[in-house]
């Protein structure tokens, strides 16, 4: 199955969309949410019990996998898919952004979640040509290019790829941030170019930047729509408020073609969520929920759940009513306090396996919302 | 079904025999391997994939249930195996044994597997009547008796039940392991006296004490036969060496009756079960292949296989060849290798699956073997 994507209705009541991606590994509903595997596995659980959720979309690190095991290692295993042993989409990243999220600090990892800087490595040098940094596993030297990023994609071979960008700073000068789009621009277009030499049956999706500007959202918009990019992500510092990054998102939505479908990266939370499906956004990758999961916290109908709760001990009905996750359907609330408190890792699987569960019917919610218009 | 152990054949060329414990969850063929479920969970696995996995038999502690999340939290949720939703048979143990553990050291630890030592209480005073413990979660005083041991199992309705005894150390006078002994044996009167009240289905194994000495091993079993326990269980310091061990179980199991099951405590590592299946040891409890696993080391026929070694990262074939658990069927070792380099939790859901049916294929193999004399 080759990429497309397929318009399936708008909301009357709103941008809100549902559609169909077609990747050659399968169908992606959207709006979606894509777990997050760094490593090339949801964390906690084995893909047997991600693909029994029903997760369609899983996102991976091109960072990570290039550091640890190496892409070289995953193509002689035939590629991701057959490495992780998942039959269903996956979708990379340019490596980019765990390069640049070190070095430029707190609002981007705030935004994109926190615990990446542990991992991160060192920037050393930032040029045309590409970026140079430390590798955080063994401290060599590694260059990292619009080029060897796409060909890193193409040995991992997920479904979707997206070229190398340069994550500017929430504070940043104007002019510094203009250059940053520039060259984040030429990047991106350097990957394109890599890409279409060897498609791969691979999609490639642009990544939209400009800050908090929105005028150089719009600049950003307008360049990269007119290359033969297949969706756009939507990524860079979006603000410090969700206020804030609602309003970049609102504009920049009104300068994306409506044809092609687009990702916003790294933010998944529920209320970003709620806020950003009726903008017409189609996709959202966090490892918001399977963290929370491995905290102790259910995402649920009602709010959160802790689980570690003093309360819980007694609660003998399942960890959320009519929940029909394996999580819900075989254990009691209490019996996921007892392995909490008794610091299992049990809890996590079974955590996660909520919380993911939880996503897909959220999203599936969503879907059947929009299809009658009520969002 | 009530508790009943068949003998179904005994090797014509050693004392090995194989049978069939049924109890009110189901079967468990003998000899077999118990899998530690300590806190109510295999770790790093849920039920579904034990159950999945084959293990028939699960030993949980009381000790470690007693202080989280309690045993009378497990009896409202309706015993423990409706709490942790397991419907295959379970044993608990009295508590004793984590309670000595620490007082006495590290013969024991080292037997019976580290670890303990860390979560194991304080031992404030031991009598006639029990033993005090200051529990290792909130520093409570917890008084343990043969009757509120029996109590607590009760609450938890295992299948199979372990009265009191004292677990004295390696380094003991003889008049002192004398008088730990004739302790230990009114403590198990007085525990399969208050089991006889409320037998509750549920089975009851004394446990044969006596340290190192073949007079007092010899003794311990004389008097604990003549009590109407449904079986036996091996227990207590043997000794420094396994060629120690081997020789006071050869003597130990002289003395036991061939009608009624046995179970060796604590020891399940692959060379003790090889030297015991031969004395006609009928079950078998170990943390170390589930550790093993959590640790990086995959019990395989060609030996143990250690993940995390470099060669490793290029193993595109399953960790072992042959196996049909669900990881071998899944995954290559390259890519546990990968996960076990990135920490992932999932590399131990992967590696548990995998030593844990090891253990049922190795037991069943046994079975096999005694059917035929070959062992």
């Amino acid at each position: 199955m080759t990429f497309r994507f397929e318009l399936i209705h708008t909301s009357t009541t709103s941008k809100a969309r549902i559609g169909k991606i077609y990747t050659p590994h399968g169908i992606i509903d959207t709006p979606n949410f894509v777990g997050v595997g760094t490593n090339g596995t949801i964390k906690a659980l084995d893909n047997q019990a991600v693909h029994e959720i029903g997760l369609q979309l899983m996102f991976c690190n091109t960072y990570h996998l290039l550091l640890q095991p190496g892409t070289s290692i995953v193509k002689q295993a035939g590629g991701l898919h057959s490495f992780i042993n998942r039959s269903l989409p996956i979708i990379t990243d340019s490596g980019g952004f765990q390069v640049f999220s070190l070095a430029y600090g707190s609002i981007a990892d705030e935004l994109k979640g926190k615990g990446t800087k542990k991992q991160a490595g060192h920037v050393l040098k930032i040029s045309e040509e590409g970026v140079i940094f430390r590798s955080y596993r063994d401290g060599q030297k590694v260059l990292l290019t619009p080029e060897s990023s796409i060909e890193a994609q193409k040995d991992l071979g997920a479904d979707i790829i997206i070229p190398l960008d340069e994550l500017p700073p929430y504070h940043i000068e104007k002019n510094a941030l203009e250059a940053s789009l520039a060259r984040t621009h030429r990047w991106e277009e350097r990957s394109l170019h890599t890409h279409l030499k060897n498609p791969n049956n691979q999609a490639i999706y642009a990544v939209i930047h400009g800050g908090i500007d929105a005028i150089l959202r719009e600049k950003s918009c307008c360049y990269l729509t007119k290359l033969p990019f297949d969706g756009f992500a939507i990524g860079g510092s979006m603000g410090r408020t969700k206020q804030e990054m609602f309003e970049v998102l609102r504009s920049t939505m009104s300068h994306l073609p409506l044809e092609k479908p687009n990702h916003l990266l790294g933010i998944g939370d529920l209320t970003s969520i709620e806020m950003c499906v009726p903008m017409g956004i189609d996709t959202f990758d966090s490892s918001y929920p399977t963290r929370a999961a491995r905290h102790g916290i259910l995402l649920t109908q009602e709010g959160h759940v802790k689980i570690g709760r003093n309360s819980h001990a007694h609660m003998f009905s399942p960890p959320e009513k009519n929940c029909s996750c394996s999580t819900c359907t075989r254990f009691s609330l209490a019996y996921l306090h007892h392995l909490f408190k008794a610091k299992e890792a049990t809890c996590m699987i079974l955590a996660t396996i909520h919380n993911l569960h939880f996503m897909v019917q959220l999203m599936q919610n969503y879907r059947t919302k929009i299809l009658h218009n009520d969002i």
